[in-house]
């Protein structure tokens, strides 16, 4: 037999059980948070048709796309969930009803080339609230309260949204009758990786020494919230600015009222978040004491969802956290530890076959009473026995030999201190609690 | 705005949200009665190397791929769990624990021909228990009783489990010194759709029919579990027909022993399963009164799990549900209504914005009690948000007026009956139960 090596493809996340279940458990506890705000799943095909996922223009995704390898070179597999989500919409859109709160957990396709905690498929776990016609303001406050409970949930207490509004920039630009709009943004969005100086120097280039003075003036409004929200008042600008501090102030005072405490939210100028997608609120989420990671959740909201696919208005807002990338992190921080809990509690060991029968009433009995159980049938030596159970790391081995069977005992060993005792059949749960 | 018509490829299954509902349910029964039996979950990427998925020959699965599109042309889409299972348990074989005991639940991809029914993307739900050099056949009872177990959670009281063996199958051919042993298995297992009649004419040609007869007799005998295992018993043939009998009345031994009753085994000597996969146990499972659409899980006992990645003998038993044929098949039947249920019970209406905080704190509120509800927050008439809610179909609505505020209360409109109450603020659980 000709052997092929066992190797998956590079530049994916492949885990052992041990790291699933914690992964699984993570995932699981977001996928119930957005469950618990009553939004609903959706399940995409990983395929879609090229024309669907380009429609807006190839550009860079289209160069990390993987295509089926059709005679058609019709469809590829989809790089994000928003472009399925914006097809799905605008081709159920009579089936469904409006505000429409979505969520959806899947695992995405880019050819990115192979670098560590880069992958070539990985989990998002996107939420967005798409209205028709309209949209209420308030679901931008919305969106991120869910993230915030899946964080609590997680155990971090402390998590901080950077929060801004595209309108507000767009109209301050504006007011400097700045026409390079684009590039500014482009530019602001690096400043918390190339620092205050470097940003200065590349908008001096852009739009001359004076303006970018009053840009960086704007953006480094670090003085707290209700202060920076006073002195964007102040400035008392064009009809833009003025629409996009409304907005944002509203959001501010609803992220609160929903229970956002105060200290995790930063009204932070300098978030501006990708280019010609986001139009008003954009979001960008950092865990305190690890900022280090980057964004571990951003998102913002969009004038029109589905534009390529319908003649509807579809405006909506939402955020996403990308789970892989996530999760590989808390790996390298350590952090994964924290999550982990028994899998197997106890494990039933008979000594020889003959005992089986006896082993599996007391497996099923305990496992009804809502034990984490499972019982041992493989042939062998007692101690190969010990070892599988010393390998799954069992808090309790209930042994069974053919004298606890005549007096109907088990035996049980508690792996953490070594200590055996012998336990009536009817009490052993409660030597197990 | 060039629009682009938004649908799915062909051949896919897309739910609608109160669909996708009702299928992630049965995916969660599926997924947490895995788990109770301790199957350890496995996620693997969707993408292999071609070397490994074509490990075995290519033939008709190679067919139905789908081939990544690279310049090398060396990955492709997996087209079951088994293969990536086989890869998996040889490249992390040393940091496994034997038995090894794992579900996954993942899409799997093949270009198969647009059909009713059929899927080019669809579910699988695996468990299998894979051991190291050798593997207890009490593991073959186990594995059916978590797919019993599935089915009586998802309110189906009658399922029957076909069981047979493949080693008393040969052992019996070679009695008859019939060679083209695959040639009879293959028309053994037509034989449920083409009738006994034309099995008898098939099998004559290859065997003759004098030996036709006789293996019609074996596969005919339906007289019940304990007489079907009398009769084989006293046939008394060959060392591999000894072997094979010996393990299946193990397995229906034990079958009984984990619970599953009688009434839903049918020792059925007409399951073959495949043709060389299998080399012991092999299962269908019908649902009783809906035996019509088919196998709804499938499986069994192979010798070797992983041939072609490792020189490790690994023996392994499984089964596996294919959900989303399974579900179209529900659909079909109009079974998927009795999985319905509510996915909001309450929705809050505040009659204009300026109640919108009165309005989140009474959500919040519901909400921590653990009351599934949401809050309408879109602007417009009152109409229109009574519609939202009747659309949604919740089964009671709490309207908030400036008069409910002042006095502290809440409106609470019963859908079914349209009858409205006042009731305190405090008192809003009571009326919602």
């Amino acid at each position: 037999m000709n052997i092929v090596k066992p190797q998956t493809i590079a530049g994916v996340m492949e885990l052992l059980p041990e790291d699933q279940i914690v992964f699984d458990k993570i995932k699981n506890t977001i996928e119930k948070t957005f469950l618990s705000y009553q939004f609903l799943p959706i399940d995409t095909p990983a395929i879609e048709k090229n024309d669907i996922l380009f429609a807006k223009g190839g550009g860079e995704t289209e160069k990390q796309i993987f295509a089926i390898d059709s005679s058609k070179k019709d469809m590829s597999l989809r790089f994000d969930l928003t472009v399925p989500l914006a097809r799905y919409v605008a081709e159920h859109f009579s089936e469904l009803n409006f505000p429409f709160k979505r969520y959806q957990i899947a695992k995405v396709y880019r050819g990115e080339r192979n670098q560590k905690g880069r992958y070539k498929e990985f989990y998002q776990c996107d939420i967005d609230i798409i209205g028709n016609n309209s949209l209420s303001i308030h679901n931008d406050a919305l969106i991120p309260k869910v993230i915030y409970d899946i964080f609590q949930k997680l155990n971090f207490d402390g998590i901080t949204f950077h929060i801004n509004n595209r309108k507000l920039l767009n109209g301050f630009f504006e007011s400097l009758d700045i026409e390079e709009k684009e590039e500014v943004l482009r530019t602001i969005d690096k400043k918390a990786k190339i620092g205050d100086e470097k940003t200065k120097e590349l908008l001096d280039e852009i739009v001359g020494s004076e303006k970018s003075e009053e840009i960086l003036k704007l953006i480094n409004t670090d003085k707290g919230n209700e202060a920076t929200l006073s002195y964007l008042e102040n400035l008392d600008l064009n009809e833009n600015y003025k629409k996009g501090l409304k907005e944002l102030k509203e959001v501010y005072k609803y992220m609160l009222k929903f229970g956002i405490d105060d200290k995790s939210i930063l009204i932070d100028l300098s978030i501006t978040r990708g280019l010609d997608y986001y139009t008003s609120t954009v979001y960008e989420t950092f865990l305190d004491g690890y900022e280090s990671i980057g964004s571990v959740c951003s998102g913002g909201r969009y004038e029109n969802l589905a534009e390529n696919f319908s003649k509807q208005a579809l405006p909506g807002v939402g955020l996403s956290i990308g789970l892989t990338r996530l999760f590989y992190q808390f790996q390298e921080l350590g952090l994964i530890e924290k999550y982990r809990e028994n899998f197997t509690d106890s494990l039933i060991i008979p000594m020889d076959e003959s005992l089986n029968f006896y082993a599996i009433d007391i497996a099923n009995k305990l496992k009804d009473e809502g034990f984490k159980i499972d019982i041992y049938l493989e042939d062998g030596k007692f101690k190969k026995k010990m070892n599988y159970a010393d390998k799954i790391n069992v808090k309790k081995v209930i042994i069974i030999g053919q004298e606890e069977y005549e007096k109907k005992l088990v035996s049980i060993k508690n792996m953490e201190n070594g200590e055996q005792v012998s336990v009536d059949i009817n009490k052993i749960s409660e030597y197990l609690k």
